[in-house]
């Protein structure tokens, strides 16, 4: 008789509880490392990282390599003993991290995790180290209790998600025979609340850019040449200010010419109510941002927007400094929906925003390697069909689906070169203060994940 | 035969020669306290360079006393043996100094003095230590010399002028007795050119504020969150941004209410061409800054401003950080002309600002403890006839009468607590990168700094 899906859930929940105390300990190895992408002198943490991954994976029967070794190295590792009758699963983390600043934010040390109760406080926790972990117990759980996987497996494990994923960019044309797939799932989603799993139907897309404005050769005394020099502060705030407008549309020309609004099929079945009183509560603060004419739901899924993520120039310690700072730097990221292109969208910006440059100030917009498209998928793939039934027995209810605002910028090229069905999936919760101080994530939300992924496994093959 | 005034240049610059080699070791020693009265940390090092002072100047005959022990004290000398008879000159300096970040662009440490050639380059190596060591110096020359003072000498050496003089405010009022005089001079002034001693007539007020703005309890992931929450960076940038309009006036209401333009009077015989060939040669930018609608010369010295000196906010390192950070901060300063008052335009400006704070967005704005008012005074008063008279003969040219843009905040009460005349005095140079990286001030100046004030001394005898 064939086992059940309810027979698979069951049976690696009483394994998973098994290996327990093993798995967090592993869980807590792996967060220790500081594996931030976007700072260079984190680079010898990543490779660290990366050969911590290629031991857990190795000893379960994967074929491991490195890609970008020289950089934070993308982890590729395959098992494809079940043949070619069998279908191919690639599943896609990221092990490096957001930077930690501002560090006197933590209630404890980012790269101590910490545990109380059911909650895994350190960076990464959730993004991705937490999502990526409950993928690598459920293959342990898999190659442990089955000796061997009932369906080819790829892994594709990057260490630059977090800033742009360059390498990953850089390397996919000439890896399509190695990413080739029947199935892509990338786990780095999110869930609409604690109690209901989700399969995440879109991502936005991202550009960034950084803008250094440029006006004496050294500081100035603001007494002696106050009224006299154009301040860079002020020229980067009348600059800054020009972006958007007092309804929150941005006013780059061109920007949301290629936005296409979703269709009715797109939307059906989604829970559109946005829950104005809890984002309140969990956030501090109204969503009271980004363009009025739309409703907090459309803004945050299906349309784009232009936020600035840092503005830094002068004196801001205590006390005063009456000083007109030489530079001021601005960094500004864009999230896109279909069929916005992120090059095209790059190139307006930059122009715009060199057009706004004012006499006697230089100013330079650079464009960062931040760069992805935004994604749909299909409901009714098998893929999606197969993770949803695992998630709603998991879970005990019916799975959701949803879409989120953040970007997976190497997601579309990935679908593109592995020919692939994709699944956007994970247990991440809008609380989990992911890129920001005290991020965590549930060790409940691991052994939920692991038995996802181990019963989406079973449940895949032919 | 009474000694000529030449005499008396001749004798002291034959003095100055003499006790050159013990005079630099003063000075280096008198540099090296990181003096910094901003930033509380500093705290000892402005006490350690206030004992420094007393011993240096009760040596000379002088009475001393320190007020205001706990915090950056003033360090209030006294040397009445010339007699009631004779007028009493108070002078005016200050020990503290600005920060020193950013502290990677300094060339050498800010407070290890070095010396190049005929320049010495340290934090405060102009302003003040460098314009209060040759007060030093001259009153050691006279004191070693004359054996006492032909005059009545009082000095107030104050250690918080960069960050508001808090407790010389403070202290004024009880204090009349001890800092009654005929003459004043304040010794924190500059001069057009290295070859031309200059006394001031007028020097502009101050008023200084912060913008401390909140959105959301924590920082926000600007994908998940984007279009959906104020960003406090963008409200930070739309309220910076109409504090100006686009012809460089202040749009706060009643900002100009009580700005008096000089009189005939006061501009006769002063040197109005600004040299913008020269500006754009040292500070590596055109005079395009403040109001469209005044020449380079009256925004300088005759109009009021408002000057952004810092923003900060969010991420500005490395590559990307896609976050919406919880808080931002601006630092705002003022520079104020007759008959501006800075509490009513401190108040003016605490409205306004906080009147454009958007909805979702906490805003404070907090009134900074550096204040003070514009200061006038008149070219025919005794004090700044026999200072000219001294500068002339020691520069070999007539001395010049200029105008000043920065503020010495505690000048006009000063003045009004002494009922002394007041001239306002110094021998710095635009160039000398004061409040910047590498401050510098020249050997020769001190020299000469000694000279023109033991001469002073020695011409104002009744």
């Amino acid at each position: 008789m064939k086992k059940t899906s309810t027979d698979t859930v069951d049976f690696y929940k009483k394994i998973f509880k098994r290996s327990e105390p093993q798995l967090e300990k592993l869980f807590f190895d792996f967060l220790r490392f500081q594996s931030i992408s976007a700072d260079p002198t984190f680079r010898p943490e990543c490779k660290r990282c990366a050969d911590w991954l290629v031991n857990f994976l190795r000893p379960l029967g994967f074929q491991v390599e490195l890609w970008n070794k020289e950089d934070a190295p993308i982890v590729f590792a395959t098992h494809m003993k079940a043949g070619p009758k069998q279908p191919t699963l690639l599943i896609y983390n990221h092990y490096d991290v957001q930077p930690v600043d501002p560090l006197d934010l933590w209630d404890s040390p980012p790269f101590e995790p910490k545990r109380h109760k059911d909650t895994i406080f350190a960076r990464g926790a959730q993004d991705n180290k937490g999502q990526c972990f409950y993928v690598l117990a459920a293959l342990k759980m898999v190659a442990e209790s089955l000796k061997t996987f009932p369906i080819n497996i790829k892994l594709c494990i990057e260490g630059e998600e977090e800033s742009g994923s360059k390498a990953l960019h850089a390397i996919l044309a000439k890896k399509k025979k190695e990413l080739t797939a029947d199935y892509v799932v990338i786990v780095d989603l999110g869930m609409p609340d604690a109690k209901t799993a989700a399969i995440t139907l879109g991502t936005r897309g991202l550009v960034a850019c950084t803008v250094e404005i440029e006006g004496t050769t050294t500081d100035l005394h603001s007494g002696s040449h106050g009224g006299l020099v154009q301040n860079p502060l002020h020229a980067l705030v009348a600059i800054l200010g020009q972006l958007r407008d007092a309804s929150g549309k941005v006013c780059i020309p061109g920007f949301y010419d290629d936005v296409q609004m979703p269709s009715k099929a797109e939307l059906e079945g989604l829970n559109m109510r946005f829950d104005q009183k809890k984002y309140l509560k969990e956030f501090g603060a109204l969503p009271l941002g980004g363009e009025k004419a739309f409703s907090p739901f459309e803004r945050v899924y299906f349309r784009p927007t232009l936020e600035l993520n840092g503005i830094c120039g002068g004196y801001c310690g205590a006390g005063t400094k009456t000083v007109i700072p030489a530079k001021a730097l601005a960094k500004i990221s864009c999230r896109l929906v279909p069929h916005q292109d992120p090059k095209k969208i790059a190139r307006l910006i930059k122009k715009h925003i060199e057009s706004l440059a004012p006499k006697g100030i230089r100013l330079k917009c650079i464009i960062e390697e931040a760069f992805g498209n935004s994604v749909r998928t299909k409901k009714s793939s098998k893929i999606i069909t197969v993770l949803a039934e695992s998630c709603s027995l998991v879970y005990k209810k019916p799975c959701q689906y949803i879409y989120e605002g953040a970007s997976i910028p190497i997601t579309a090229e990935l679908a593109k070169i592995s020919g692939a069905e994709v699944a956007l999936f994970g247990l991440g919760l809008a609380t989990d203060k992911i890129h920001a101080p005290n991020e965590h994530f549930t060790w409940g939300r691991v052994e939920k994940g692991a038995i996802i992924i181990a019963t989406m496994i079973e449940k895949l093959v032919e």
